[in-house]
């Protein structure tokens, strides 16, 4: 019987932890979650997961090797192997590569959830073959994973690609890392929030957005009512875009990327974002960058990006 | 006898050629330089420099081999071996490594200035053993050699590393490249000159620079009147410095340096701009980002460092 060579991807965060057996061509071969319990210890977690992954490989019939462990988490160092200070975790420092090995003796390998997806899209999706790209998640909040010459760009202390944090409006917005006018004040899904918000408070034009609550006004309902034409909420998917085709512009001219790809809940809005980032985008950037650069949806599924991310991790390093 | 290795290193100016033969340690074996006539096609300068070398190289006793031909030019395109619409020089395009192996049969190497100075500081000066820095060349415009994982970054088409045209003030200052509020136009040797004009302009404060013409005023003469604590002229650095450093700040997001190194004429004014940059990209770095990042003068001699750039194209990709 041959062996199916799988790589297990992990994904932790802040609520549930996710868990999956990838092949090389991306197909998941098996997908488990657990409650991450971000108040007990990180061992904890870890425990439980590897106890689970041992119940579900006791009951399989094919013949398989794992071949690594990846873990995309937030502000994992693929340095240091270590997650630092992560928000919504109680952890202060974990070292997850000796925690993971304490389980399996295999080579394990972490990132941030951003990187983990630039490296799943540059193996199983829209960034096959591209050698230079930047991958965009656009979430609760910003993060992007950075691809030059085939490689993540990890810059000299493994914190590099932290694109949500650089200043788009002097002296602007509140952002949560404590400084004033990041992109992820504007382009996240609480940022578009936050555009709306100041759009309704600084007009009387209608919108059926002012008959929700304030805890009912989301990226969720904005994008429902901008897909029903409600003016105001158009009007915020156009700033949101706007920010972010202007800091596109701005990256294009460090890195030259053949794409950018955006991921994430408020790149399934499809056009509605699509359309001004790339309008805003094309309008900055410098004559030598224009019409060339792609922007392009992930290729990753959804719900198993993370895992597929993840997995990535060792495939890119073992191939 | 033993052969002395040499790699030729060619800059090309608006105004003057310079060139010159140059070991693995970064000694300059021979320098030369001749007028580049850029009114004439690009073949009248390669051929007269060719003869110029031919007459050096006969007169030579030592026994040396040349391994190859490095040129660092304006819009130079490692990719494609072309200079594309240079700026102050009347080729439209030119093929420059076709052009130079018509009169030597070796590998040739071209880039922009200042991807050519970051590899040189890679190779002879203050970036050794660096494996992710970014160059920023401070001159009449702002370029900057971004290097990560030990490479230059050229991006999917050649163009990358382009930082001086950055926004960093949304509807700023015009810039030479169309757009508005590019850094170039602010940290250059002109853009400190417009900030000291609008300084003088928008106060009566007493100045030394009041007492001189309008073309007397520049870069060197803004320097010569800091050196004498006049408060217009620092004060004019310290937005210089503003700037740079928050320009820096931003840099750092994507690439987590280990090092900004400073190159060209404005940087030669040492603390005046050093301690403004340091003090401004300080206070917009994001929390795990400060007080790690050095900012470093150029570690290669002025009068040759174009030299030693361009030979280092070729001494990077044969060692």
């Amino acid at each position: 019987m041959k062996t199916i060579e799988l790589t297990l991807g992990i994904d932790i965060g802040g609520t549930n932890t996710k868990f999956g057996l990838v092949d090389q061509n991306g197909h998941v071969y098996l997908r488990d979650s657990l409650a991450t319990e971000a108040d007990k210890p990180a061992e904890y977690l870890i425990q439980r997961l590897f106890e689970k992954l041992d119940n579900r490989l006791d009951k399989l019939s094919d013949d398989i090797t794992i071949k690594g462990v990846g873990i995309g988490a937030p502000n994992a160092n693929h340095y240091t192997g270590k997650i630092e200070n992560p928000p919504n975790l109680s952890w202060v420092s974990v070292d997850l590569v000796t925690l993971i090995k304490e389980h399996i003796d295999l080579p394990v390998s972490v990132t941030n959830d951003a990187n983990a997806a630039a490296l799943g899209e540059m193996a199983f999706g829209n960034a096959k073959d591209m050698q230079n790209f930047i991958e965009i998640t656009l979430g609760t909040g910003v993060g992007s994973g950075i691809v030059v010459n085939g490689e993540l760009v990890y810059g000299h202390d493994g914190f590099a690609g932290e694109m949500g944090h650089v200043t788009v409006e002097r002296d602007g917005r509140q952002c949560g890392c404590g400084r004033l006018g990041c992109l992820e004040a504007y382009a996240s899904a609480t940022g578009i929030t936050r555009t709306m918000r100041q759009l309704l408070d600084s007009s009387d034009n209608p919108s059926e957005l002012r008959k929700l609550s304030e805890s009912e006004l989301s990226s969720k309902t904005i994008y429902n009512a901008a897909l029903e034409k409600d003016q105001l909420a158009l009007k915020a998917f156009d700033t949101t875009g706007r920010y972010l085709g202007e800091g596109m512009a701005n990256a294009t001219l460090y890195f030259s990327p053949e794409a950018f790809i955006l991921f994430g809940g408020l790149a399934s809005a499809g056009d509605l974002i699509f359309r001004p980032v790339k309008k805003y985008m094309e309008a900055n950037l410098l004559p030598i960058f224009r019409n060339k650069i792609k922007i392009l949806p992930s290729g990753l599924p959804m719900s198993d990006a993370a895992i597929l991310g993840a997995s990535a991790l060792i495939w890119h390093d073992i191939t």
